[in-house]
């Protein structure tokens, strides 16, 4: 539980029988590469920690195309998040990029746990506040930035993890076609 | 404060007490018609809540042209809130799109409720997970539906103050030009 904990504490800070109140409601499981967690058209019913490896959320559109709408690697938190708190259900798929080990804490404990210590109330509160501005951003950047300047921002927020996801999948988050992303970068590389 | 207090019972209920903490720690703004609240390079000191009329959040790319990111008409929030929890000068301009009254919280009094009233916290909480869904839904609009389908989608979203928006800011929200849009609605207009 070593590094959710670590997690946890850059906002707030718990004592050890609070760890253990946590604790006996995390479940955790191990992927294999390409594994789905979740589906269109699924509820979902728990938040994600992952411990190691990347996860990505997408959604198909009707003709069938895949958009990238986030990645989550080691240290992040991922879920549907329409489907987690309304229990409809939601669009996003969230599958493994790499072997990961993901560590789930579903909506009914997440809730008992926020009346039992409210300060996890605050740790989410900022995450989600967190979550929001990266959001906001993102669509700042897709309504006013140039596909060249969407690669580039793309890149510093995911600096760290850019070894795990293929050009494909970039292409796919920053609204181009992969060809187009391939042009782009090779004319970026020219001397 | 009967709207605000309509607002906040929606999510958690308040005594008068509670309540008079909290009123403690607003202030009342009236605002015409075009005025701004922040620009770009401001602090973002305040969550700011619509009592009456509307606000829009807006940016302006380095070309000059404006894009809308957020519309707050009556009973929303709004603020920018990478500036609000950075303290660092954010990228958002809000200006009222209509005369309006509108009541600000500032970050330093809501942290401070945060601590005299957990609950408010929960509530933060939720209405910040409500904007997340949102923003990721737009997110996913964005990436996947037509400009006709984001038009729709806007139209069912903003129903209740679409008399109060210009197609000129309805576009730069779905992020075509007013040409366009125009020419789009004529078209879907046609018997």
């Amino acid at each position: 539980m070593e590094a959710l904990f670590n997690n946890i504490s850059r906002y707030i800070q718990l004592t050890d029988e609070e760890q253990e109140l946590i604790s006996r409601r995390i479940v955790e499981k191990t992927f294999r590469r390409k594994q789905l967690l979740l589906q269109e058209g699924d509820i979902c019913k728990h938040s994600y920690f992952v411990k190691s490896g990347c996860l990505r959320g997408y959604t198909i559109d009707k003709d069938g195309t895949e958009h990238n709408i986030v990645f989550a690697p080691q240290g992040w938190w991922i879920a549907d998040m329409y489907s987690l708190i309304t229990a409809q259900p939601g669009q996003l798929f969230i599958e493994t990029t790499s072997n990961a080990t993901v560590q789930l804490l579903s909506r009914s404990d997440q809730e008992e746990l926020f009346i039992l210590l409210p300060k996890l109330e605050r740790f989410f509160r900022i995450l989600t506040e967190n979550a929001l501005v990266s959001n906001q951003q993102r669509i700042i950047d897709n309504l006013s930035l140039s596909a060249q300047d969407r690669y580039q921002r793309f890149c510093e927020r995911y600096a760290g993890i850019l070894e795990h996801i293929s050009q494909k999948q970039i292409a796919s988050y920053i609204g181009v076609t992969p060809e187009f992303l391939s042009r782009m970068i090779a004319r970026k590389e020219e001397p």
